[in-house]
């Protein structure tokens, strides 16, 4: 089933599952609430070393899930970044133990607002509680005691991805060496709220959203989660990506004008519009991007104390054309971190592709990912040691 | 009713209605179909000189109409431009005599898809045909040969409204002496259409926008038209303006998280979004965003063999944060221009507010449209010489 130009890939894969709070270990939430059963959807790649030091642990972006690398039975594609990760490739699963999870919230596998809720027997809905940044990180870190890993080589994340290892870094330095920011930010700015709450608003005020008790209506908001996909998808890829990739082509020689799919970027955009409907939940949409909005982990007082105390080596990378989450969101980040002395190095790294570069084979970019993975920890420009 | 404050507007105005095409002279389209019915809404500013040589046309843009300066009689606002136009101001209503129409297929008092077909008697809807930037030029040709005048000082227009003004002196060269194009494009890009694309779906996969015939069915499709609205006017701004207005800014000082208007910013959005619905129609702007898709002036065989023989001056103008319509859009305007020795002014104006500071109080853009438009011609530097 896997293609023969895919011999470098982590071959068949399939995604686990494991309960890892219940009613006697309920999962406490930053803003106070309480889930009584969550259930997380990984996957592992690679093979733990003996004294469980080779372990690199994946955080997916926004519409990601945990099958990050290699084939499932059957499918078309490979994980969302077989680029990234497999035997040689930048994160080398002959090297590292490697750990890929769906996000708490999401709708890949593990328990998000379209679970059943214990206490009704009915999905959440609107009822699920909020989420924040350190809500993920809380659900990975159990997950990796569940593995039996007390520290991490690596926390690797694009996008929102990239929030996460960020995240993990400052509130529980002691539990990873290194953390890969990639094409992440640390503090949303107007314009991208604007875009995520335009598409919020597209899902909530489709008529079949039911406020948000569609699933019990045997419905679904398609229309409005594919126009929020739609428009999402435009701010991931680049002007000059699109440009070069359908410029004004149209859809078919010979159509003629009207409100149809004329331009065969329309006919692109549909498809991505249509094709996200079967992977993906408009609840998991709301809470996921919600996150985002609010997540902002330089405000708190003294938010990188236990950064100074045990630093945690981190590579911040940025692609020049990238307008979602520009270099400048990244360079904040370098500018935080560096202030306080933590060992950072930074690249913006030059591709036309927008965003969605972060998940692209560019070989300066898995490089960089690469080498900064398998260096060793040098903190002799710190006046920090690792303890 | 007009404050203190606009003792430099033009006063109290009021829309006029004129049918300037009927089933005895139709208006014949670009695309062959002919409409049997044409009103045009219309308002002057300042007086005709005698020999007829101070008229100066204004083209709105997407969403603008003929109200674009003075106030409507207990209006808590003035005209769209009313920054531009008025006694004293850069459009001097002292020294020109303006005219401002509603576009084709528009919805404010023109024939549009929402007028009624006189074959039917019902609305429109989407049997309207569809139009071309040629279509826009006719009728305001049609309206300008109504009022008696042969030449135009000038044809301005920002967005949209620069594209016909670009329009006019390719096709009809020999009507206008010069031609101010703001913020526009000569061929819009894959991101632009993708945007507009977005909108279209939005509006079109509304439950109640029934295929067109809303109308007939006593509904709007308001959300999409609102969903629409908010999308394109994150565009029209850009991620600095919305950063400095916004920032991340709570909408209100207590509110809880959730998934209402948590931010400032998309209360503003909100509100951009509602305010349109009372103001504008679902169909013109199918209509009329594909007119700009589709706009792609130069690509005609020796396009520009009438302005050869006729030249016309332009002043081209961007504006540097603009990312609907970048700079890059009018450097390709101002090229195919100067190649063909054409007279073209350009200036990229600075300004933090993206494509929209085309309507703001910005003096350097101002006063650089007050100079193109008062300057005597000179066409020294060209090989052409207006006859």
């Amino acid at each position: 089933m896997i293609p023969a130009a895919e011999h470098d890939s982590v071959g068949l894969t399939t995604t686990q599952f494991v309960q890892l709070f219940d009613a006697q270990h309920p999962l406490v939430l930053a803003g106070g609430a309480q889930l009584d059963e969550v259930v997380v959807a990984y996957e592992t790649y690679g093979t733990l070393n003996a004294d469980r030091s080779n372990a690199v642990y994946i955080c997916h972006a926004l519409t990601g899930d945990a099958h990050a690398a290699g084939w499932h039975e059957g499918a078309r594609r490979p994980g969302w970044w077989d680029t990234m990760i497999g035997p040689g490739k930048a994160i080398d699963t002959n090297r590292w133990f490697v750990i890929s999870s769906n996000l708490l919230g999401g709708c890949q596998g593990t328990t998000g607002p379209s679970s059943i809720n214990p206490t009704t027997g009915e999905p959440w809905g609107l009822d699920f509680p909020l989420l924040d940044m350190a809500d993920f990180v809380t659900v990975h870190r159990a997950l990796v005691a569940h593995l039996g890993i007390d520290e991490l080589h690596a926390v690797v994340g694009g996008s929102l991805g990239g929030m996460q290892a960020l995240q993990w870094a400052i509130t529980n330095p002691d539990e990873l060496r290194n953390a890969v920011v990639i094409a992440a930010s640390s503090r949303l700015t107007a314009q991208n709220i604007a875009f995520s709450a335009v598409g919020r608003q597209a899902i909530m005020r489709d008529e079949n959203f039911s406020g948000g008790r569609f699933a019990a209506q045997q419905t679904r908001p398609d229309v409005g989660l594919s126009i929020a996909r739609m428009m999402a998808h435009i701010t991931y890829t680049s002007e000059e990506g699109f440009q070069a990739k359908f410029g004004r082509k149209p859809q078919r020689a010979n159509s003629s004008p009207g409100f149809g799919v004329d331009f065969a970027v329309e006919g692109y955009l549909q498809h991505q519009g249509e094709s996200f409907l079967a992977r993906f939940d408009a609840l998991s949409y709301l809470y996921l991007t919600r996150v985002m909005d609010y997540f902002d982990p330089f405000s708190a007082r003294d938010a990188l104390a236990g950064l100074r105390a045990v630093p945690v080596r981190f590579l911040v990378a940025s692609f020049d054309s990238d307008w979602r989450f520009s270099t400048r969101h990244s360079r904040r980040i370098v500018r935080r971190l560096a202030t306080a002395g933590l060992p950072v190095s930074f690249r913006e790294i030059r591709s036309p592709w927008g965003h969605d570069s972060f998940l692209l084979k560019i070989d300066t970019y898995l490089d960089t990912v690469r080498a900064f993975l398998q260096a060793e920890p040098d903190y002799r420009h710190t006046s920090w040691e690792r303890p």
